[in-house]
């Protein structure tokens, strides 16, 4: 599945498949310009890191068509521009990561003018969503050999194709070992409030045939000690300089249970996802989103009017709960500071 | 809130108020035989131990008055219908237990005509029904205690009024702390996948003054890092002789979390939730339900056409997590075996 983010040179915009709606409906929304982007990537049309760090590259793009070149603020104003993307969402840290590529190679260049501009960031977008697929499917190569044959593993929410340009993070680790033949089986945990499980993991896998069953995030400790899990791969959002690892809501609780039960809890994220500027998960940004995400289920209101929600969509799983993390570049395994410094800072 | 089960002497029937739709609509569902009153069990339109135990009660009063004197087969039926209702849900106790009640004083009068053993069983559903709220008020007064001022309170799914004649089993530890005059908020689970939490905890505490807020289930470990929870009540389902408790799916790994941030976990229930005869939590059979309730809320599908799903409703938490059981008795801690034995079972 890589049709999910298409840039349409016909109508210059960015088709994106609405994650909102899956699996009930495949409609798609378009983006022609930085507040579409915007807009695209906070209601959550597209979400999953490394799938923000394409569309965020694809949006430079978009801001750039925006501002015209006899402006004498045009540099200002797509800063600016650039500035608001950058801030769409506060976790994931390729969102950053994308937009300060595309920037740097903007300064690296001063005398560009804005045509040449707008030719080299779409090249460079389509450069950044093609090499998505392939750190993808170079992770699941080093992540395949950790599952086992006949393992059922666990996943919470979707680090699928959906949440990349294609293939997966963790669940490139998934295919990577089911194309190595190997009979595997998958947990998706629902993830709620916003059900990227039981919609989005449920659906890519069922579509490419990998047998997965959906559980509601309460049954984890039954599943596990009943020994119906193996392995537990998730994805990650922000990963600091020592290992710890920001993703969706409850994915640490998942990791507690995991060590709880002793079943190896692994993490597979591209080297962007790295964020080497922070030095522990505590300086990590929790995004606070809205309350309707937890009082409603589509259109159906499931708690009482005038009774308040929690709805903190991320946590941060500690590096010591962590077997290894998975990226293109090899399995980064404790002690995480140095592996971190040396595999993903060229240290 | 003791209205969501009446008997009516009027219709001759159980009304109960329809658990399945609040707190959208407040609509009551009348149970005229033993059929109605086990499809109520079984499709959750009343839920929670104690109340199922108050309203098999009842259900043995109705199932006496579809059974004809003139029919010499008439205590062989009537045996049928008290164990057709007895089986309608495995895993709370006090279902069998309100049976075994009704059953062991017809056997103990055997005598009795059919006329007599109807007025006999309503006084005494009447009775079983008075008597719990009485127990909820015990456990309450014993279990506040544990709850200091200023204290915000986990609880998982509903241990609520709606799941007991009134008052509740971990609500009642609640409210009691409450009724004490000390300052104390709830964090209401949201329990998937019935939403117990989301939709009865917090319709019952919000109706009542008491200040809840609603979580996802993902995100118990979050909040509890943070310093948000001190502790951790909830009700039961099923209390092994050593004191391993069946609870809501989920129970189980909200208390290998509490244990982890060393936050204390009580459990609340009454004595008739006790299961001597049953020596641990492997004794204890889960209940398996319809797929229907986690691939759907309401109306709105969340899972792929064709996708499995996992739906155990229960788990059992392991005595040596939970840090004491409120009974109207006191409150039994640990060793489990012998202090259970001694002011449960009276040895």
């Amino acid at each position: 599945m890589t049709d999910h983010i298409q840039f349409s040179p016909d109508q210059e915009a960015l088709v994106l498949l609405d994650q909102r709606i899956l699996p009930g409906r495949e409609e798609y929304f378009v983006c022609r310009n930085t507040q579409d982007t915007i807009y695209a990537l906070q209601t959550m049309v597209v979400r999953g890191a490394p799938a923000i760090g394409v569309t965020a590259a694809y949006g430079c793009y978009l801001a750039s068509r925006e501002v015209d070149p006899a402006d004498a603020q045009w540099k200002a104003r797509l800063e600016k521009l650039l500035k608001d993307l950058e801030e769409a969402r506060p976790t994931a840290v390729n969102l950053r990561w994308a937009v300060e590529l595309m920037r740097k190679a903007w300064h690296a260049l001063p005398d560009l003018n804005l045509e040449a501009l707008r030719a080299k960031w779409l090249e460079m977008a389509r450069e950044v969503h093609a090499e998505d697929i392939e750190i993808n499917k170079a992770m699941g190569r080093h992540g395949a050999d950790l599952i086992d044959d006949g393992d059922t593993v666990m996943t919470h929410c979707n680090a699928g194709a959906l949440a990349t340009a294609g293939h997966g993070t963790a669940l490139g680790v998934i295919r990577g070992a089911w194309e190595q033949g190997k009979k595997i089986q998958v947990i998706a945990n629902e993830t709620r409030p916003f059900l990227q499980g039981a919609r989005l993991t449920a659906y890519e896998l069922h579509k490419d045939g990998i047998p997965v069953k959906v559980a509601c995030d309460n049954a984890c400790a039954l599943l596990m000690q009943r020994g119906m899990v193996q392995k537990v791969v998730v994805g990650a959002d922000r990963i600091a300089a020592n290992g710890d690892a920001a993703n969706k809501i409850g994915t640490f609780g998942v990791a507690i249970l995991a060590r709880h039960f002793g079943v190896p809890f692994y993490v597979a994220a591209p080297a962007s996802t790295f964020d080497l500027s922070t030095p522990t998960g505590a300086g990590i940004p929790i995004e606070d989103r809205t309350p309707r995400e937890v009082t409603h289920v589509g259109e159906h209101q499931i708690t009482p009017q005038g009774v308040g929600v929690f709805n903190y969509a991320f946590d941060v799983t500690p590096a010591e709960l962590i077997a290894g993390i998975v990226t293109e570049r090899g399995v980064i395994r404790a002690p995480y500071v140095e592996n971190i410094a040396r595999i993903i800072g060229g240290k």
